[in-house]
């Protein structure tokens, strides 16, 4: 899919209609924008249609990715959304995955489920076309249709049901090749991101319902995007808050410690309340969060100053279902809610998991077991007996790095644009993908997977280029390169108007703003719609053979003879593309 | 998507595997191709793999098909497969659907189903983006998964239950506009199939679930196809028979004929046995079909010459479900089966319809409605009272032509390539899409819909285009130009190949078989794979500094120097184009 080699669409005769007004649904600026600028509409939660105008930025997108997909040997295929179960059941994620795997019946009484990825299909088609070392390695991919019922779609086209993913699955021998390719494809992302206009920032990320070793999420740093990461100021680590390790402070000797002793705290509830009345810090608690893990009742003791972070507590215990346990079951396992003290621990069918930071602190404020009683001076080996501590906590800004171990943590929310993962032998494990080495021995095909949502890389285009008058198109995925306006019905200004449309669409694809409607109008959905160049044929240039240019980017105007439009815009676009800084040359 | 602008793809690492064998469940020569070539895997029943040398051919077909909706001003976007329920609720086409439509609850409980096709989808977003008539006419299509439970998918790519579909949808202001533009997309669809090589024969065709008038489909003539259409020899009539109307051969009068006589006819069940027992021909029997239309029985009468075609009775009835009666239900109801004549219609519950061909004669053997008896001598207007007639026989070879009258009827088998439809206000009209006119009153906008099955299109090439030793695609289409075969592992075959192999990839695609396999197999892999071109590089001709080619369609064979081989190759394959008569010159 080339992009086009130009040519002119008339607006009157365009399946387009922008808003004046805010939609007030839209949650953020790229929501709001694609609503306004008739791009999307909504036709359910998080299942949307791509007008024409948005389909030229879909395709240009794609376009990239096929490209950066086959430079690094990517052969692309297509397979199929309707998945009978049985493939789905030989991995175990039929019954592992949650609610957002929408399964069903077919009419013969089968059971069927929507890829939502497509691990369990590149595996089977594998195992029937690969075995021997001869035919590895190789990279399938393809761009297909998902369906996630997700619990909560939101932020536009960030979190979807139905979207366009390129999911690509790369086949070694050995792990070693993995690691080599996996290089290759880190390389691959970063340079895609940036030829659609996007400065990802790759951090290490948890590897969750896809499984495998190590992973990585391609960021794009935004205050919009719902993905918190963890980055160091002095080194170069970054990973998902869901993945980044808590690194322990120093803790103080116990020294000389009082006796435990109950203290009682009518009405005293909020960690607020606790501190003022206790007279210390957060950190001088022992916090106990109580959880259902796949039905079983899992308390977390934290250090006061940490929040635990359910998705390392999910991978910790190996559930698949992870709720925060509701009152009711808590009180009938025996259990004191908002007193808990890891004496729960000798509760029947209770489980008592330490965070690492519990061992930040030598002595803390528990929970006295009953209502409305705390108890003081629990002391770490004295009061409180600790077999095995894990990581469940949420790295916080200023917290220790986990590489470089200064104090330079900072948070940052963000987009995430892709997913790579080293998923080992994971799927060829469960599936049987097995080949024969050159000394006839059988091995297991060791694979990698590697994502990236189509539509949500055009919201996170828009996240990075728009201002409060609407999209800021870089060139290489802008839905056109010019509109060009003519301003009044004089017929000699719509003559000019056609000339100039005519030399443009000559290598530039023309969004024609031909319709009988006022200056102010057109000036406005340029500037919305985000066409990197607008060019105004107006009665007063006419006269003079002129045309004026104006960069939607820089607000710079251009008066130019008419007979140099095209060669201006050629130029304009060049070095518009080098100051976006993220056109790179073709191979 | 423009055709790729020449590579090489090397054999040895190319996700690609043939087999010598014949599949066993292949049915038709595509399904056995396209399986012996390695372009498919089945993964259930009518659910298809394409690997990466079928997406080659679909990426193709889908060019061609952009190129050719473009051409007529088609806009390409997106709408979505998960559908909400309450759209087609709108349109009645929820219940109305079988379970070819796939229905599920989302996880909030919400109906929901997968679009096997998009009018809703589209009348919905039409109907937020029209309001006047200026904003008439105009065309959208995607290209876009469909998934359709069919109840028996067969002929491999032919009839599945996913499949990519391109679906067009037209908008006019009143039927005069829709009837002009449909003559576009009829020359387009012509256009459109030409350029894959496929000569298709335009036939009038049922308009089934899709409602609207007049429709189209575009058939492929092949014995393997599953639809049978009517064509005559002297005028340019042609009708899919499930349309074609039964033009009926001139009454004889009556004649003075004896009273109607009950005859024991023991054991004399077949039509066969009857014909001899009573000395006449199936014309002279009134035969009797019992069906439940939505639960309810219905007899059809039909000259006993003719068949009952389902899809016309089910239309005439305006039934949602149609199935032959069971036996027991007709017992039930009072019903001898096998012996039942007219005088069923004064029992309870049971309607009769006779068909226009029970006119055709003035007398009949008809049931006696007791077993082991008939009547004979039952004449029309006397035993047997006909208030009306319908068409519901399927017409048979040598009828009338319901054009010209002749006698001049064939019948021919096909694939149904493509479909049009003057949908007129159907789908406007339950959904409320509405513009105002010019008077500013409100009027309903008139609609078109077009579809192509894309992996139908491709095994349909297949079927045109074929021998016993593989597929031969036409240029247009081909997943690449030339097979370039290096024979034999000597270095200076070795080297003169991969010289010739980047001399011919400017702008000619290049599948290298670099393998180290016998002539034998790389002979008979570029047969099957059916790439035009064939280009050899053997020890023989590489000391004269030459190579073969041959060209797989005519089996023509030319010895060139190596270094006209780039101007050899554009040459047979611009006159292997004009020769397959498919290439049709852009713009």
């Amino acid at each position: 899919m080339k992009s086009p080699a130009g040519g002119i669409t008339r607006y009157s005769r365009y399946f387009i209609r922008t808003r004046r007004e805010d939609p007030g649904d839209a949650e953020i600026p790229s929501h709001k924008l694609l609503l306004k600028g008739g791009f999307v509409r909504q036709v359910s939660a998080g299942i949307f249609d791509y007008t024409p105008i948005a389909f030229r930025v879909i395709t240009k997108i794609m376009v990239i990715i096929r490209e950066e997909m086959n430079r690094i040997g990517g052969q692309e295929l297509l397979m199929p959304v309707f998945n009978p179960a049985s493939l789905w059941i030989e991995t175990g994620r039929y019954q592992a995955m949650g609610p957002e795997l929408i399964r069903m019946k077919d009419r013969r009484g089968s059971d069927m489920c929507l890829a939502m990825t497509n691990e369990e299909t590149v595996t089977d088609l594998a195992r029937s076309f690969v075995s021997s070392y001869r035919d590895l390695p190789f990279m399938l991919y393809h761009i297909q249709t998902k369906i996630r019922d997700e619990a909560r779609p939101r932020g536009g086209l960030v979190r979807v049901r139905e979207f366009l993913m390129k999911d690509a699955y790369s086949f070694h021998p050995n792990v070693e090749d993995l690691i080599g390719y996996y290089d290759g494809i880190y390389n691959a992302y970063i340079r895609t991101f940036l030829r659609m206009g996007i400065p990802s920032i790759p951090v290490e990320a948890d590897t969750g319902a896809i499984g495998g070793t190590n992973s990585h999420e391609f960021i794009l740093p935004t205050p919009s995007g719902e993905d918190t990461f963890a980055r160091c100021t002095s080194c170069d680590f970054a990973a998902n808050v869901e993945r980044a390790a808590v690194v322990l402070e120093k803790t103080e000797p116990a020294g000389n410690c009082p006796p435990l002793e109950e203290v009682h705290t009518p009405s005293i509830k909020t960690i607020g309340d606790l501190t003022a009345f206790f007279g210390i810090d957060k950190t001088g608690f022992l916090k106990a969060v109580a959880y259902e893990a796949d039905g079983n009742i899992v308390i977390v003791f934290i250090n006061g100053g940490y929040e635990v972070n359910e998705v390392k507590l999910k991978n910790s215990l190996g559930a698949s279902e992870l709720s925060v346990a509701e009152s009711g079951r808590l009180v009938g396992a025996g259990i004191v809610p908002g007193y808990i003290s890891p004496r729960v621990a000798s509760l029947p069918k209770v489980t008592v998991i330490f965070d690492n930071t519990v061992l930040s602190s030598q002595s803390y404020v528990i929970g006295g077991d009953k209502e409305d009683y705390h108890m003081k001076n629990a002391v770490l080996g004295r009061d409180i007996v600790i077999t095995k501590t894990v990581d469940v906590a949420t790295i916080r800004e200023g917290d220790a790095c986990p590489n470089c171990k200064g104090q330079t943590i900072t948070l940052s929310r963000g987009i995430e644009l892709g997913h790579t993962f080293q998923l080992g032998t994971k799927y060829s494990e469960s599936m049987g993908l097995t080949y024969l080495n050159s000394e006839s021995a059988e091995n297991l095909v060791v694979m990698g997977c590697y994502g990236i949502g189509v539509e949500r890389a055009m919201a996170s285009i828009i996240e990075a280029h728009h201002d409060d008058k609407g999209i800021i198109w870089p060139v290489t995925v802008a839905p056109f390169d010019i509109a060009l306006l003519a301003l009044g019905s004089d017929a000699e200004v719509t003559n000019a108007a056609e000339k100039i449309a005519e030399s443009l669409a000559i290598g530039c694809d023309v969004l024609f703003d031909d319709r009988a409607e006022s200056a102010g109008v057109k000036f406005a959905d340029a500037d919305l719609l985000g066409v990197p160049l607008r060019v105004v044929v107006s009665k007063k240039l006419v006269g003079k053979g002129e045309v004026e240019f104006r960069v939607r980017r820089t607000g710079e105007v251009f008066v130019v003879p008419g007979d140099e439009a095209l060669a201006k815009a050629r130029s304009l676009l060049e070095s518009l593309s080098k100051q976006e800084g993220v056109r790179i040359d073709e191979n």
